[in-house]
């Protein structure tokens, strides 16, 4: 299934996709999508209701919001596609690598994405999200995380990079600065992605191709990545975990120009759907 | 004053100690200590209400929680004192360091700290913690932070430091274990610290005293901090911002071992409160 959640920001209603790709109000079977309606039965719940036709058709939306409710956390993985990491001149990573974005950097997937003030070096990076429906804490192993993975969502993990290696330190200085996090449109269930190691990913800017990657390439898989990551934090239904970009972005070895305004992103998953952002100025 | 929540962990009410310490509820003007109620004029309204001696006295609690709700992000600074930074080996930062904490390791302050499977080197950091009263976006200089703290709290920000400096890259990975952010016992509105840079904070082991540093000696001073992470992020009603800890803790160059099943961590801020931690195993 493929939830959206969908209205003006802050005031989203929940909603599912059917197959024609109406937008169904799910509103009576839940408030949002949000970690307790993930950790308990809301989905099954909806696509009983779907099977039935019991839901209220909704016109197209004007804005889509992000898929989930603001998360409890925001994790990402830094380096983990190889490709990545090479043009970035850093050394492939022998363990992921854990960083923290806000969690109130997350909006919709159309949103615009505001260019922080004094930035030289806004980036994009297409992610594949995974967002967590039950409590991951010290999974024996990968093959365990399947069982807490609700769904994936399109991700746009934007990165200031002076903030981030040239200002003292710690990446989450250029992580965390608002509008950074669109995501969707789409969070689609885990029972239709029967392999998340086998979706290609791109980001096109002002229409050319800057990313052309596929998970496949991954150095840390989905499953091993949620593992791994239960070994250091607990993560808790609605949390979202950013899985690391391929090659492409504008930091690094490319000679692709940083984000201004006005620029245009445009990203998409196989299968997650496609984002489209407008830059504006903080 | 000093705001409180009381009661079982996630089940916690909200109340203020009067000035002869006693527990006044204040679940009759606001459900919870949250972003919600620092933004709008729930402090006022409780000063009010304790003013004309309207709240009902509550009976000494068995278990104080955090005195605020889940904050929306926890954000720390790194090597913001002198000293510290000297016992690690690190150069003086040239500007904040800036990192992140799940929300949800936000725990009381006589709450089980567990010790993460696996741990070789959990540490603690007594540290003063500034909540967030006001949204504070891009503020023009240091003098506007005051008008954004809704006040100050006494937190633990405990470290394995096995997993923070050699697994990989970035901090977080030691930051975020489940239960490794004691908070409180108090909020202490902003009008009652009128120096922040005056405090004495402190941490026994076991009862050997291992930190005893002076808020005076911080590189980067609370309003300096707050106003540093405003260009880099929107910091909301309710976060919290961890503002560095003094020389004393077990990494670096001190011979204290790290903290074991079983060790008991005691904290103290002046005008903050004391805090004490028994370390359990995950």
């Amino acid at each position: 299934m493929r939830l959206v959640r969908i209205g003006p920001a802050g005031a989203e209603r929940p909603a599912v996709l059917d197959g024609d790709a109406r937008y169904l109000d799910i509103s009576p079977l839940t408030t949002d999508i949000d970690g307790a309606f993930l950790a308990g039965d809301g989905v099954d719940r909806v696509r009983d209701a779907v099977a039935r036709g019991e839901l209220t058709e909704l016109p197209t939306p004007e804005r889509i919001g992000s898929p989930i409710a603001r998360p409890g956390k925001v994790v990402c993985i830094g380096l983990n596609y190889s490709d990545h990491a090479a043009e970035t001149g850093a050394a492939t990573p022998t363990e992921p690598i854990i960083f923290m974005k806000g969690p109130d950097t997350v909006v919709g997937p159309n949103d615009t994405v505001l260019i922080p003030r004094r930035s030289v070096k806004t980036d994009y990076e297409v992610e594949l999200g995974i967002v967590i429906g039950k409590p991951a804490r010290y999974l024996d192993s990968p093959a365990d995380a399947a069982g807490v993975i609700a769904g994936y969502a399109l991700a746009n993990d934007v990165s200031e990079r002076e903030f981030q290696t040239e200002r003292g330190g710690q990446w989450d200085k250029g992580k965390s600065c608002e509008t950074f996090n669109p995501l969707g449109p789409w969070l689609v269930t885990a029972d239709e992605v029967p392999d998340p190691q086998a979706l290609g990913l791109r980001t096109w800017v002002n229409g050319e191709v800057r990313q052309d990657g596929n998970t496949k390439n991954m150095i840390f898989g989905v499953y091993h990545v949620v593992w791994y990551l239960s070994q250091f934090m607990v993560l808790e239904p609605g949390d979202l975990v950013n899985t690391g970009t391929p090659a492409g972005v504008g930091f690094g070895a490319n000679d692709f120009p940083f984000l201004r305004a006005g620029d245009v992103v445009e990203l998409e998953i196989d299968g997650l759907g496609r984002a489209r952002q407008e830059m504006g100025q903080a």
